[in-house]
């Protein structure tokens, strides 16, 4: 399939914008219809959080951002749109309206999405000319961090529209995963409704206080299931004997009296006074953007760790991270054009991380080594070695480097590195880069690196293949007539 | 209350076996009865994982580890124990026969607490003559790296009682949460049960397989738990309306048609076949081994990276850790002996991260630099540069680095590091670092750096303060006589 260039969001609010922001950082056009006489503002302040937080998520080269317009009816906003996404309020007949004005003005080939967390889609295609095309593409928030989508198909949603759907919410960085029946509230939903009953429960009945609730959640099970489920978790509780011996160890515990609290708790007035009070003291203060900032740059530190998970290889959502960085760096275009200057060539832009900083907030020293090794690996990549070549058997290890710490970067700080050739052999490649503040263009540290071309299975120096000989040197070629800069050739403590 | 020196753990399985390990390597001697005839391998086991697990998570100084000795009787086990752990199979007539022969056999000061997932502690303490230090203490799988105790009285026990034992569990890393009221599963075991009950209703009506299901807990939810727990991310989704007004809103959802499914599911054969057959495929082949080691190294990542949540403050399970660290450094022993001696000091004890490495198992060039800064980090620290004397102001800042890489760290293999001191003044610190294999004792990197020593809130450099000048010219002097390591002085690309 070809890729999505343009897409609908009809309903603009905390769903439709983080739709909206989703694909807008895939390069995606996006065309907006929201009544709501704020929706812009609302769409705003989604699309900047969703923006930070794609930035300290990942530093591989997002595609030029995609263009958001609003437009003024449905029909006006679906001209053109291959995705249509519907993000109305939760209510069937209202859905099923603007779905079907949405179908009668859609080019018929166009996919449309229905955000609802409840609704069934056979309900929700019943008057469409077009109901094939309909499916539920139903995201968590938050939609901007959290990559999982439920795509549920109804009576007469055809397999390849949810085939379609999966490829289309791979482009924009999410996880599909395809929800065999249609029931209410698929799968996420029923298990979250299940836990928020007994959680009441516990609540109304004074066994614990809601920061309580919530620590025994987020210091125990909410760990092991950031990174495997339910069952997977408990394949390994089950240890040698299997997930078959666990299951019939666990049936006579269904049965237990605790299972008794299965009665849905009367949400008085007076309960949710007891809960809104133990909430307030619970955040002590903090407002809801601060715990929005919070959250979602754990979020990001979560995601960035099971980049590292499987023994480097990648795990649960880190391995989803991973595999869209390496979609982006292949799709990425090189800038060729600047290869051949007569200038450093800028090679990673990116944002101080929450997971970067010490306690006074500033960057870590060890991250100024991740951003310059990430410099390198770009300038590696623009040279033709890439994955392919590396997992060939051939590769460039930094045998030596030099920092300069000039300056300090701080959390949320934007930056950006230049990469210079120094000098180039068959063998040896030595560079030299600098980390600059993106706000102010001031340098805050440099790194001078030697770096050996290798055969990584026998783990000896090699001359580099003639294809990236020729591109370095050339790199090197147009770099020849640069200045050195201030700090090459320096040794440690030594006199200006 | 003073520190907990020996504890005993009466049953010895995966959850005894992991009490064993906590209080180990918190440096707490224990005393373990268990009959089973193979309790000594499988608590092996557990340690070992233990073990491992923590140097992934921590480098900070663990005490030196406490010695697990196997004993033929309860009697034998309890004595001298401050604290005794029963984690023996789940029922009633026989923990509480065993809880009463601990009680009878131990000091009668001594905590005990249980495992137990679900009884009540009332229950259990029926029969004791001093019931009052009887207690729930009820972790969770893995124990040695989930934080999570919930701690129950009975009505017998004393607020006393549960005072020590949060400070018990303190001392070994863990996180206390005190459950007001007595009832069965406590709380989340309640919560786990009721998402487990959905979760089996999905599966039996072929909504899903356990692999979907699976997903979209990790790729949601999954993680908002991971750092925040139900009632905070709902007040973050309520948004500025407030905590009542989402009630408000949520109060008609818990009457819609698919709270239906609260009914106890049966657990028949061919439910559990089903279910055993679909966690097979979902495993792909990987053990139970493997599957522990992703966990472990996950959950790993998640708390390293919740340590720098919050802004660099640490959050939930990573604040837990960052405190935890702050003490085992607080009270590790200064080497002061090692200090006069003409030898490098030896510095970290390290293990090679699953967040550390590249898709080849080899360490990442910036994670060296790591090692190197908290090298340099653990030097200011014998020399009196430590938490508050940073916090008034004064610190050492690293201004220009110098590294080698003589050879490559894998997954998993323990490092540690030296550092020497090659020249101070007032304001400046000049020091050599090197990173070695510790199986072989080769050298696999080395650092040269110069720090100069700041005025931070100025941020300029000034004099440090007599106390530390003291401390670091004693070992400056000390080193003075060594040899200037191989490659001190050295720059980028010189010849040797």
């Amino acid at each position: 399939m070809t890729k999505i260039t343009k897409a609908a969001c009809i309903g603009g609010g905390v769903i439709g914008g983080a739709w909206a922001a989703r694909f807008l950082l895939a390069g995606i056009d996006v065309n907006m219809f929201d009544p709501h006489p704020e929706a812009a503002r609302i769409v705003g302040e989604v699309l900047a959080n969703a923006a930070r937080a794609s930035k300290l998520l990942t530093m591989a080269p997002l595609p030029k951002k995609g263009t958001l317009t609003f437009r003024n009816s449905i029909h006006e906003a679906v001209e053109g749109a291959e995705w249509i996404q519907e993000s109305v309020p939760e209510r069937l007949d209202l859905k099923r309206n603007v779905i079907t004005q949405i179908d009668a003005a859609a080019h018929p080939h166009a996919l449309i999405g229905s955000s609802t967390s409840g609704l069934l889609p056979s309900d929700l295609q019943r008057d469409m000319a077009h109901p094939d095309r309909l499916f539920v593409a139903h995201p968590y928030n938050p939609v901007y961090l959290l990559p999982l989508v439920e795509l549920v198909g109804g009576k007469q949603t055809t397999p390849e529209t949810i085939a379609r759907a999966m490829t289309a919410v791979e482009q924009i960085g999410m996880k599909g995963v395809v929800i065999q029946k249609e029931i209410e509230a698929f799968v996420g939903d029923r298990l979250l409704e299940a836990l928020w009953r007994e959680a009441l429960w516990l609540i109304q009945d004074d066994i614990c206080d809601t920061e309580t609730l919530d620590n025994v959640m987020r210091y125990s099970f909410g760990m092991r299931w950031a990174q495997m489920g339910l069952f997977e978790t408990y394949r390994i509780a089950g240890g040698e004997a299997g997930m078959r011996h666990f299951l019939a160890q666990f049936g006579p515990c269904l049965k237990w009296p605790w299972t008794k609290f299965t009665d849905v708790v009367d949400l008085t007035d007076e309960l949710v006074e007891k809960i809104g009070a133990q909430s307030d003291a619970q955040a002590a203060g903090r407002s809801i953007r601060e715990l929005e900032r919070i959250r979602d740059e754990n979020l990001v530190g979560i995601m960035q760790a099971l980049k590292g998970g499987n023994g480097g290889a990648g795990w649960g959502a880190g391995k989803l991270l991973a595999d869209f960085e390496a979609r982006l760096w292949a799709d990425a275009e090189k800038p060729e054009a600047d290869l051949g200057k007569a200038q450093p060539l800028r090679i990673i832009d990116t944002r101080v991380n929450a997971a970067w900083v010490d306690y006074n907030g500033h960057m870590t020293e060890h991250r100024y080594l991740q951003v310059f090794g990430d410099t390198s690996d770009g300038l590696l990549r623009l040279i033709g070695v890439d994955l392919d070549y590396v997992k060939n058997g051939h590769s460039y290890y930094t045998v030596e480097t030099h920092i300069r710490h000039l300056g300090e970067a701080r959390l949320g700080e934007a930056l950006y590195s230049t990469c210079q050739i120094l000098s180039v052999d068959e063998k040896r490649l030595q560079i030299f880069s600098t980390i600059y503040n993106a706000d102010t263009n001031v340098a805050i540290a440099t790194a001078e690196q030697m770096m050996l071309h290798v055969d990584s299975k026998v783990g000896k120096s090699v001359p580099a293949l003639p294809d990236v000989l020729e591109r370095v040197t050339a790199i090197a070629e147009a770099h020849a007539g640069l200045a050195r800069p201030d700090g090459v050739g320096r040794s440690v403590g030594q006199k200006r």
